[in-house]
């Protein structure tokens, strides 16, 4: 096991708290967050085509106290025009809002879009509060000042804030009687399955794409995030897979070599010269892992500019180099499709992290704690062991918070989730796609008739949400539909139960995207 | 509609501040609660004869936030004797503890203890953060301070000091995979309910007795209240529900007449002369409605000392009176069976409210807002409505906090629960007696194959969680028998889902109370 060393708070914090192991020689997985601001503007705008509306809510900063001294935010939210909507009564789809930008999460969760017209549905997507414009305080500086101001930035909050905001939508909409639907990709997922399972009375139900609810604890082996990165690597090649494996070795002794660090620098293209290997390492295995969350099988923006099956071409580039090529000239060549798959980079800058989200590693600090670690067998990453009690000072030390890892498992649950929602709870589906090494912390098994799981084992990081695309293989149109024929199947139980089809339904034709 | 007048803070905090009515002519309904110290010392002791062992929980106070300066508080929670406990893996019976000391919960709720044994089961009685011992910041006097030492007074927090303390006690007897059946009565029987909702992973299932979770807003008639305890002086006897019904002008009249208010204090024998007519029908109303939830059909000491069906007993010190009897006269008669019925009372002191909890007048101020009219037709209260505005005028000027009206409904629901619950959740059991007058907000019909209504149509205020006696009605031991055999039910679901019976049962025959 490497040791684990320190890094000065900066680095810390722009590769995030995540795992203990960041500080080996492992980059922190994190969920895909935007890294642009938002193309829409305020007060109406167009993500990825959509065409919304942008709202503000006066919305409580503490559901759960009453000190008498109340705070309020504005909580930015997104509706789509009305035009589409069957009126009051008629179905709303609610897209519960990750770490980040709303307008970014919109323009890439075309499936709401895309569908609601087909169940005449309103569009609603709601940002997390402290994300966006959706700050406490009235600035993000105000909001991200000190563990007192940041105290509220929890997914308890947010699912209330969720609730509280529906509740207050659908009054003055005169529509208490609308069924609403979840949507959510990621840690957003995560939040649609839980609002579900927490607020029954909220919604019908939930499509909680590559929700990883169970990598708490030791639900699930804490080595399977990158057990499931480094796969998608070798079933594209096993000599990619162990090229990249070889080069951490390789890394740390060039890196401690004369002029080591210079050179790996000028190998690596970097704008400033190293201080340690360990930032270079990071970067690398930073976008291994990003690969593996957006392998899809068509060209994306979701993260970076990318083509289909990017681990593919990465491997492909790892592969194909000249026979004389150095480990580290393959590497380079790799990674090259992730960090410059436009050729406009001239150098790259590792402190500019485009994803970074203090929020996150807040969050991470303080209820999302996810142990990762790498096995010795199954991974190309370096190994390491996942080591609580350093994780746990350093978030002391620089958020001047302690974590509680066992909270998330204490409220919503996770040990037996089979047994407990076999007879507890309905109406959710959980998608995962096999190729995200989120998926090992997903729900893969049907549990009951209707907490249902969808697997595609070539899909990644939420593909259901994406945008239809001309591309679309098969599987993922038909998966698409089958989430759909459930919804479908919610939508229609609530207005049968209420004696009568409220809504129009369209003819599946017209649900195709545009 | 009498208009509300403002009473002095010190009389506000003594009858409550629930509705307000209470301003006008009606006292607040309450729970029923704890009138003394509990029997039982620190330690260890015996509560109605029940043995268990006095234990503290080291508690977080704010579960939703994380500001960095962690509170923590003692939560007092009493653990039965463990000899007759199946051991690890075997059942716990939680009971969710009320707005009170818990010992003297314990001591009302034999039926958790009484059924242990047959279930082999460990029975812990938890209490309520910000009552009986469990204060946070040291002392109630520190805890009761102001609003913001008081914030943390939410069920939700106290729903989360229960699944914390439950996930500990179970680690720390190595015993994570024990079925726990949670049971509440009144305000702990919402909370039952609302964890099994909430927390569906904690516990297999809820048997929640009298618990009024429909009282809020407008989903229950605001009138209801009122007219079920009429209803029950009705029942025995028209002239008597006439009587009462007649009192309030009289009371008016005299009281504004010369000398009235000396007149009314000697007529009432109270210890001193009354300021106001309003206190004295605030006593007689408050008897009114006490006397209406614990309308057992056996003697008790619950709240007072009192006879077996002590309406019965009220009406007919009322309607016996001699003819010449004034109808005060006969009022009197009739609250003395309520106030002392032991006749050691020399004269009353209206300020003397032996079920003062400043704790539960702070619920009703923040969550636990409950619309309480009285109705110009059916009821025998004087006539009057709620008025929300001054409600929530009063709580800031005596809390510095503003209600949450609609919290409740949006954090737990309650609106159509029938229709959320009959394709979600299962396994409650919720009991109620139709006698009692928080039945007007319980749920009283069957939601599912699990979530079920027990009604007892001669039953009081939570009658089937009171320890067993000679005197109980045949119903009352089979509608104890049918809750027991459903617990049994979830027991025996949970076992068989693990492949096997580890709690041993025994014969029915031993159930038997002792």
């Amino acid at each position: 096991m490497h040791r684990p060393r320190r890094l000065p708070l900066l680095l810390l914090v722009l590769i995030g708290l995540l795992p203990a192991v960041a500080r080996a020689q492992l980059p922190p997985p994190r969920f895909p967050s935007p890294h642009a601001r938002p193309r829409a503007g305020v007060g109406g705008g167009v993500g990825g085509g959509y065409e919304f509306e942008t709202r503000y809510f006066r919305q409580r900063l503490d559901h759960f106290s009453f000190s008498g001294e109340e705070e309020f935010f504005q909580q930015r939210y997104l509706v789509g025009r009305a035009g589409g909507w069957a009126g009051p009564g008629g179905p709303i789809f609610f897209y519960c809002g990750n770490e980040g930008d709303i307008a970014w999460f919109a323009a890439n969760s075309g499936l709401v879009w895309e569908a609601a017209p087909r169940f005449a549905a309103l569009v609603v997507f709601a940002e997390h509060r402290y994300y966006g414009e959706s700050m406490p305080f009235g600035s993000k500086e105000k909001a991200y000042n000190s563990s007192r101001s940041m105290a509220y930035l929890t997914a308890e909050q947010a699912l209330a804030d969720y609730t509280v905001l529906l509740t207050d939508l659908k009054r003055n909409l005169s529509s208490e009687s609308s069924p609403v639907v979840l949507f959510g990709g990621s840690y957003g997922g995560m939040l649609a399955a839980w609002m579900r399972l927490k607020y029954p009375h909220i919604a019908v139900g939930a499509l909680a794409s590559s929700a990883p609810i169970l990598q708490f604890e030791d639900i699930v082996p804490d080595t399977i995030f990158y057990d499931l990165v480094s796969n998608d690597f070798k079933r594209e090649s096993l000599s990619c897979f162990q090229t990249i494996k070889d080069s951490w070795k390789e890394l740390d002794e060039q890196g401690n070599g004369q002029d080591g660090l210079l050179k790996l620098s000028k190998t690596f293209h970097l704008c400033q010269t190293l201080n340690t290997t360990g930032a270079l390492s990071d970067w690398l295995s930073s976008a291994y892992s990003y690969l593996a969350m957006v392998d899809y099988p068509m060209p994306s923006e979701f993260l970076m500019p990318l083509p289909a099956n990017p681990i593919k071409e990465v491997c492909r580039n790892i592969d194909k180099q000249p026979e004389r090529s150095s480990i580290l000239e393959r590497i380079y060549a790799g990674v090259n499709i992730y960090y410059n798959y436009t050729g406009t980079v001239d150098c790259f800058d590792l402190d500019d992290d485009p994803h970074g989200m203090g929020g996150w590693d807040w969050q991470a600090c303080t209820e999302m704690v996810m142990p990762m670690s790498s096995s010795e067998g199954l991974s190309m990453f370096p190994p390491d062991e996942f080591d609580y009690a350093l994780y746990a000072d350093d978030c002391v030390k620089n958020f001047g918070v302690r974590p509680r890892p066992r909270w998330i498992s204490t409220e919503f649950g996770g040990h037996n989730i089979s047994s407990v929602l076999e007879k507890f709870g309905s109406n959710i589906i959980f998608f995962n796609g096999l190729l995200d090494p989120w998926s090992g912390g997903g729900v893969l098994k049907n549990i009951s008739d209707s907490v249902v799981a969808i697997v595609a084992p070539l899909g990644a990081h939420h593909i259901d949400l994406r945008p239809a695309t001309k591309q679309d293989p098969d599987w993922l149109v038909s998966l698409r539909e089958s989430e759909l024929e459930i919804i479908s199947g919610w939508l229609s139980d609530h207005y049968r139960a209420r004696g009568g089809a409220l809504f129009q339904r369209a003819t599946n034709d017209d649900s195709a995207a545009s």
